[in-house]
């Protein structure tokens, strides 16, 4: 660790919550990291839990990724820079910060043409073998940890990375001024797109979810418009662009038929691996069918659209539990009322 | 019709291939019709047999379009203009012309923004109630009758038609200079696309189709490599874009799990209503899976093509029938040596 | 004029505010014209003032648009059907609609591919030889009379014509969320194109103007900071775009030095036909360099900003005069609390 | 020097060719230069003489870059890899390579979005104060060697810097099939330009040159059609795009008022700081008037380009001189018949 940057009296070891293998997760001590020259220490002060830790928790994989040694969950995360590495600005110390969790390549021609996240050699938080931010402190490249203003929340900073899922997926659907939205899903994500799609400039939003108490609260949060999946309501209507945030199937092919020639479709929910897809409703109208692989150039927007107030992410944080608790939101099914469970790892 | 403009003695009657229900096509005598004042009229030299002039022949519809009265199929044509109405430049009579055989509402907001074969309105060739052009004459709005360059033959002309099919492909899939590109299909939709794909700069241009001969013919027309599908020599190669000209499900799950992340997959064949697509690797890579409905502004970059020598659409032509044989390649199964069957209304 | 659609009685004559060359205009009764039939009858309401209005009553030309004919000045205009041609739907007779007042040919290239207002054949309210709308009545293309929300006012709807000049540019510079603005020039221009900026997801919207009074009024309407130009607080900053209002040479060469790299500059006021502009900086910094000449599609995504209450037209109509005194604001510099003044020909 | 990779004997100095001050170039014995870990050593073998190294030469100065230490010059450069850092693959050592030269931050927002270029940390050769190519030795990063074919000579290697400059300026003007592109200047910049615009699909590519003998040279080189100067045989002539490859500002002028509607001028030739240009005619056209700034990620799309037969460099490569006689071609105006002159290093 540089010498240089050392206002912080750090410990030798750090509390971190370790999933051992599927649904045993034990709270271990661990060396505190040290940064590589490019790297800042964060210590967390807030982490969200995620739909893929709660599945790697119960399945202990996602598809090809399994999870093999130990491995910290959580990578939805802010705290303080409190150690740099040695070419890293010793200033950045003390810097309230929200971490992008991942690292590319930056010289494959996806990181060289501003794609990133499609680098084949991408590295991520809490995506096996790398660790993620259930623990007091962690490690990210100093680029990707981005200074937060003074009244920005940890919880806000953290949420920045679901935040980012929603302007990847916004973006992807061109979605401008005027513009009509349908979102399947009230959950966290589909609070979120509703949030980023106004901000874009849709006129329409309309949420679709079984649960009443979610429909109620998206209202608050970016929808204009709620209704159970298959209501009257929509029938006739079209959308410019369809996002699904449920990774149910029935879910996806409603959508794709209710978005209007030319406009797209956003499968964001993860689900099942092959979906039986009207093909032939796609190409007569030119629907756009895609997902999104997490983000890349999100956090500058994503902070601005926090601090001028267009998306709030305060109101998404309803759960909260210390780091000895992380596994409760992993293990037990979540209330109507939760939209996010955040872990504290200092508390 | 215009009397300002009648160089050609027109007969009152023409005669026309007639579809008056599935499997069965009359040749009937019917009145030369009159273009309406921003329409002139066609003179029909060539049209080619398309996929679906053969799917309407056989089973008397394509999805919710049914034949219901008695229609003329053809929609892929060219002639000579032998009239004009009121409102059209009457210097237009005797020029040589390919036909863009859709008629869009103009006023819509897609026509508006130039999406025009999106137009909830629109009508087009041979599919019903609208006639098509196996007929010694035809109707097209001014601006969608196209001159033709004098060394341009008739059978070109027409085939522009599916050239601008190609190219409303290739233009969604943005392919560039060094883009690879696999294609299903080595038919004359196959044949096309492979050489529309060269032409806008792909590098690369792989065809699989399981028929050798086909194989063998499309090397001439832009592929740079074939294969039978499925074979090895694909396993671990990776394109920019996707093109299904089959209509086989098989072989659009197999493009699509070989696009790059970040690339195309452009469903053109008809085939089953719906398919069980790879959604995870769709999302996980970003894979915009998409179709196209027809094309817009193509005829000009289509005549561009063929009279710079980059797309060579005469060597489509395979085979050539008289009007009153216009149901021999609607009924018999084609030679693996035919490409594109081509009618001759005036023979 | 149509049979079928009749409900007003009208008058064979209506008043007319008539431009008979340079600084002459006269009160004039003239024949109320009768719409062809794919136009409606507008009973005219409220007409906002342009720059371009001024320039023809003070000069009697605008470049090589030569006012040689008598003219009726006036293109930004709102009002109610009253009668519609034989084409149009008769049950548009009564609806509040707001004028888009370009009539273009539909066949050409830029039609056809969207880019109407590129047209060669295009006409314009008010532009040499076309009438106007400082009048009573007048006519227009059915889908380009666009029918308004009934709490929208006439003056807004008016005011949605100068909206879509902001549209344009605003998408021209492609600007979005967090992105920074510079505009030069706080008169109605600046104001709307500072609050589209907005809508568009801008977060720094910076409006320069010598008047003081004009940039409190800014204040109000978009912008999120003022400055006299030149002031030492703009050194060193760079922003993504940059919009003059003013057709003030040494405005625009602030403005496009101020540009950051990748960035655009978007010039909308009119000024000296040739400038003196920073090449050098604007190929080392990639600038985008360009102009709107009018707009196309801009209609729906203006009553959709305006409706939303993220665009505020009202507040910009600071001055009514009827339609004699329709000279008035043409002829007198306008007060610094002006923005803009409306001409209401039906008082 | 990675141990790890030394099948070559490398010698402890080497011939470098540095400018002192303007006009005095010195051959001069310096310490072959030390990769870092992240850098290859390359064995130059061709550069290519650029407009600003005779720049540099002849004024000591290009704006506000001024030769303040002595300098190497010379950035269009091609060889053999001979060395690599510690992080590099050894296997790499025997390459032969084509030199992007330029070192980007890799962290700042222009980097992480693809924007490599617009950089504002960035290193390029031959630009103060970091050293060029005309020298037996030079290092790059890693990643901005590319491998090249075997069949390519190391002329066409290291005119892939042009080349680049070329595929920047036509990807700027959106150059796609049938597009029409005028060119003023028929020297290298002017050859390669016309050439990729052919490759991107223009039809029509008209090139301007005073010179005889040039002009009749870039007819081999992509030009469909010559003219001197203000020739009668392009007025009233619109085209999609125009580049400037002179400086000179009459033909910038002359160029963008022959853009048709919509359409781009890119200024590619260095000329004065500041040029009269025509707003008027630029923003009622709505012309895109822009320059580039080197380039971004074009080293494979170039490699595709010459490799497929689509380009030609070593017809371009027209003189040649070893590296004591470097001086030569920046002093003596070049013969008509000049296109690039290259400096061989080794000889």
């Amino acid at each position: 660790m540089s010498d240089s940057s050392e206002p912080f009296a750090l410990p030798q070891t750090m509390r971190a919550s370790v999933l051992k293998e599927a649904g045993v997760i034990v709270l271990e001590e661990r060396p505190v990291p040290v940064p590589d020259p490019d790297q800042v220490l964060v210590r967390i002060e807030s982490v969200g839990v995620c739909g893929s830790d709660v599945h790697y928790y119960q399945h202990g994989r996602i598809g090809d990724f399994v999870v093999r040694e130990p491995m910290i969950l959580g990578h939805e995360s802010a705290g303080t820079i409190v150690a740099v590495g040695a070419d890293v600005d010793p200033g950045r110390v003390g810097q309230r910060v929200s971490i992008e969790p991942q690292r590319c390549c930056r010289v494959c021609k996806y990181c060289k043409r501003g794609e990133y996240n499609l680098c084949p050699h991408i590295e991520f938080y809490a995506t096996p073998p790398i660790d993620g931010s259930f623990a007091e402190y962690a490690l990210i490249q100093d680029d990707f940890a981005y200074a937060i203003p003074d009244d920005m929340s940890f919880d806000a900073a953290a949420l920045l990375e679901p935040l980012s899922v929603g302007i990847a997926a916004v973006r992807k659907a061109r979605i401008g001024v005027g513009d009509s939205v349908l979102i399947a899903g009230a959950g966290p994500i589909g609070a979120i797109v509703a949030q980023v799609a106004r901000a874009y400039g849709a006129g329409t939003v309309v949420v679709t979810d079984p649960v009443e108490q979610r429909r109620r609260m998206v209202l608050e949060l970016g929808a204009t418009e709620v209704h159970a999946p298959g209501e009257a309501a929509l029938d006739g209507r079209a959308f410019t662009a369809f996002f699904d945030a449920t990774g149910v199937t029935a879910a996806v092919v409603d959508g794709i038929k209710r978005v209007e020639p030319g406009g797209s479709a956003i499968i964001i929910g993860m689900g099942d691996d092959d979906m039986l897809l009207p093909v032939s409703y796609i190409t007569s109208h030119e629907v756009n069918v895609t997902g999104i692989f997490r983000y890349n150039n999100t956090w500058p927007t994503a902070i601005e659209l926090v601090s001028s107030g267009r998306v709030d992410l305060d109101a998404l944080a309803t759960d909260h539990y210390g780091l000895a608790d992380a596994d409760t939101p992993l293990r037990d099914k979540p209330a109507p009322t939760t939209l996010k469970s955040m872990v504290h790892p200092q508390r």
